[in-house]
């Protein structure tokens, strides 16, 4: 019998893999808009935001079937409590989702004109590809239940925390020179690569408490 | 036997009297926020700061209770719906005291200082009283299932987008000379009012879904 796995086991591996799957567009989704912002792509950046409505309704169907599954396998207490995860991570990977979605508008917003100047290219660059890392080791914390990697995706955060700090500090420079609309572009995207970083570690901490019992803090 | 409750229709209802309690508790924790960097009160922002953490716990057990009627009660599906419900109204909520949280950390970290020049304490007073009015009307929708009133939160939304623009507008009119920190100061704080609000429309949004299977956009 133990060798035989259950119609509910499968069920719990589809949704953990439609989580993946939904990582993997949320962390395409990212580095899109970091791309569009940077090169002042408006093609790109029209895709990023078109692409919200796909990740809204992917979530949305896992989030059924979730439920789908609660009610109808009646599971015990530790099952429920992973699916309850999962659904609370759906929700994080579509806020995810939402906020690449902002950088691509704040892209479409300023084209042709580049809503980041020179002096911080680097640094949304850098925020980009953190945001990018973390997502997709996400990713591989929700598959693998790797609680090793669930505690890097923490050290990750505190590199977008770092990069954030550094691009605030350029903004306050005296000898900041592009004007408070510029400054209020980047104020907003520095916080929407935080937040998208912190929903990246929300998923992790759950994974990390599932598999130990434990908090990772 | 219809005129005995059901144990299950009381547990029910302490779950949904648990999220109204929540909802003044936010309720009271964005009125102070607003009180503090209004009237740069410290004491009231530090009270405002700690009151999270209970808010916190509040919610954390009203999510565990939930999920054990759900393992104890095995509801059927539309039950299941309501709980599930339910539970992310709890992490609207929470995220809505977040929020708060971080009005009253800009109240503090700008003390003795006020983050909120002389021309923009009107728009502040007036989205603190948004926040506060949706907030209110939201614990009354938990409370009552009132769709008419769960549309009313929309409007009021509305309004604090209005609040928000206007706020934006100030900010990057030529004469603003109050310098890039105080801009940012100013930007993050709409972005938390406009999310705080975001928030209550989500809950009564949920209400809306629950009782008319439709939804309210």
């Amino acid at each position: 019998m133990a060798l035989i796995r259950s119609v509910f086991q499968d069920e719990l591996d589809s949704v953990s893999q439609s989580l993946v799957d939904l990582t993997a567009m949320v962390s395409t989704s990212m580095l899109n808009a970091t791309t569009a912002i940077l090169t002042c792509d408006l093609k790109l950046a029209e895709e990023v935001i078109a692409s919200d409505e796909k990740i809204d309704d992917f979530q949305h169907e896992v989030d059924s079937r979730i439920i789908d599954i609660i009610a109808r396998q009646q599971p015990v207490a530790s099952d429920l409590r992973a699916l309850v995860t999962a659904l609370r991570m759906g929700s994080d990977l579509e806020r995810m989702g939402d906020l690449a979605h902002h950088v691509g508008k704040i892209a479409r917003l300023r084209h042709p004109q580049s809503a980041v100047p020179p002096e911080l290219t680097d640094v949304i660059k850098a925020m980009g590809s953190a945001a990018v890392r973390i997502t997709d080791k996400t990713g591989v914390v929700i598959s693998t239940r790797d609680t090793e990697m669930a505690l890097q995706v923490e050290q990750d955060d505190d590199e977008m925390d770092d990069l954030h700090r550094k691009l605030i500090g350029v903004l306050i420079k005296p000898t900041w020179k592009h004007g408070i609309e510029t400054a209020i572009d980047l104020t907003l995207l520095g916080r929407y690569y935080e937040r998208y970083a912190d929903h990246a570690v929300s998923i992790s901490r759950r994974v990390y408490f599932l598999v130990t019992g434990k908090y990772s803090e």
